[in-house]
């Protein structure tokens, strides 16, 4: 294999990244069925549109990377058809709020097939068809976004650990358990600072922070990370949507004794012009009253208002605790009561 | 007096509230000279408005009131001069960030002189003088936005403590000493969370949480207030301002050894499109890595990114645990390294 070298080392640092998962379908290897990860990808997307004369796509997933891509396509005037096996939107996101996302998509002319499984891929001239049990869906594109999985395989074949999701398993300081060898990126796992356990979500944030601690532990200065709490944040249409923390099902999981509130708030005072509705989902621990996750669904002020629960999850508050966080105020910005205090206030009322 | 009444009571909750502060000046009483604190002032304002030619307006102070008004008063294609005796805009906000506002009021045609001791206002025919050492300001309109004093003085009368800027002192149950009085609202002090002294602070997010201890402790729960940040936000044309926490002033006021740092970040992602500059002051203990507040200025994402930073006030964190923190990230919304950590990484290396 001419790209075989051999490198001694002292130190070693795996950051491998991600790849995406690329479903094994027949057809799939049809020109113009184009994955997504990294940068050169968008640059292969971005040529095949210039190049060719895309008027549908079909995008085969609904995470957020496919939202994403649905915004983008739509902005372009393709239509979009989205398919998936599983029946929910967003299966970690509360169902009221997904819904709320889901009609934001209808609105804006994307066409949402959850609950289909895709059996394969085929082009005639032109044309690509995607198959499924039930119906066929014709298109000049179709995106394959049904997300990543890591590049562990070296880390495993030099006898490393992998945890959850086959990432590769790192200590707090980002060892793997050589003494000489690191990982951090979207390859490796992190602890959760809610559950205190392994969790793998590759996001940049903490891929960067993982990366900077490798630098200070290579050189003897211990940067001990503490972990993840699962924050993320996406953009879909005129929608902002964001999550921290555990939703109800990871915590029941998790040992917790979870309940879960929904509320609606104004994205501004009651007087103020262009308020907008604001959705929470807040999770507690019903026995001990901590606060467990949170999230947020709508127009505006969603996206940094998500950051507060983040740090409280890191501090380890209780439900009651949040609810006493002098949160800033202005009618532009939010009602006298922040939506989240709000939530909070509601949910004190069901743990302890 | 025909207004005087008596009435019984178990228990008392002194609600009195703050007024604004008028100026001792020759001519203060004239017409069109309208103070700002209640909801009827706002509505003489407006109808005076309705009813005069006001072509352009004197504001007495550049609190963030003063500054609301400046804005609202240009949306009506008023002119707006804003005088005050001393010299810096915002003397709680960082300089930089202060020159910041001070900029953005030019641009939107406010006419700002700090430094300028006001005398007297006079009023010849329709129109009102404001009299300086070094000149005259003629207008139609005098809005003196000085700042607000807490109502104390039944709660003195009746032999209550008062505090700082003489508000009404209450415990942490919202209780004045006397075990049957209670106070809340902008005539009660608070503790803050930082220095865990009294502070006053009269905004309504405090006031609304202190009302409700009071019923909570009227009813024997027992709700101890943890306090606040002096956490506030505002909007100023195209700007977003918030503040929560001390400023290096305030924090070597109360024994702390305070070392402050400045980043300018931006708004979003590098690549996005649509991304401005973000201005972070943050603050810490240089002795024991405190954190100890935070204060930003931008066209975006800064309002509700300072609730982050009040959580980790009542939190308790430092500046090291801040920076760990998993904020969330997506391109439109902020950089990989959110403002807010790239403020805490700065500031990290300045502190222990």
């Amino acid at each position: 294999d001419g790209d075989t070298f051999e490198c001694n080392y002292d130190k070693l640092l795996i950051a491998t990244g991600a790849s995406p998962i690329i479903p094994d379908l027949p057809g799939i290897e049809n020109e113009g069925v184009l994955p997504l990860k990294i940068l050169e990808d968008g640059r292969i997307l971005k040529a095949y549109l210039a190049e060719h004369n895309v008027k549908k796509a079909v995008i085969i997933g609904m995470g957020y990377i496919a939202l994403e891509m649905a915004d983008s396509l739509r902005t372009r005037d393709v239509e979009v058809t989205m398919v998936k096996p599983r029946s929910r939107l967003l299966p970690w996101l509360n169902e009221k709020l997904s819904n709320v996302v889901w009609k934001e998509l209808e609105d804006n002319g994307v066409e949402l097939y959850s609950g289909h499984t895709i059996n394969s891929i085929s082009k005639t001239n032109n044309t690509l068809t995607v198959h499924c049990d039930d119906r066929d869906f014709h298109c000049q594109l179709v995106l394959p976004a049904i997300g990543v999985k890591p590049n562990s395989e070296l880390a495993k074949e030099a006898g490393l650990d992998t945890s959850i999701h086959n990432a590769i398993s790192v200590d707090r300081f980002t060892n793997t358990g050589d003494p000489d060898i690191y990982s951090a990126g979207d390859c490796a796992d992190a602890y959760h600072v809610v559950t205190g356990k392994k969790t793998w979500v590759p996001l940049a944030v903490q891929a960067n922070r993982a990366g900077r601690a490798v630098a200070d532990n290579l050189f003897g200065e211990g940067l001990k990370l503490q972990g993840i709490a699962s924050s993320a944040m996406f953009r879909v249409f005129g929608l902002e949507v964001a999550r921290t923390g555990l939703n109800p099902h990871e915590a029941g999981e998790h040992g917790f004794d979870p309940v879960e509130i929904t509320i609606e708030s104004r994205s501004r005072a009651h007087a103020h012009p262009g308020s907008t509705t604001m959705h929470v989902a807040m999770v507690g621990d019903r026995q001990t009253g901590l606060l467990l996750g949170a999230q947020m669904v709508g127009r505006e002020g969603v996206a940094h208002r998500i950051h507060a629960v983040a740090v409280a999850l890191h501090a380890g508050m209780t439900v009651a605790d949040f609810w006493q966080c002098d949160l800033a105020y202005a009618p532009p910005f939010s009602p006298v009561w922040d939506p989240l205090l709000t939530a909070a206030n509601q949910l004190s009322k069901k743990v302890q």
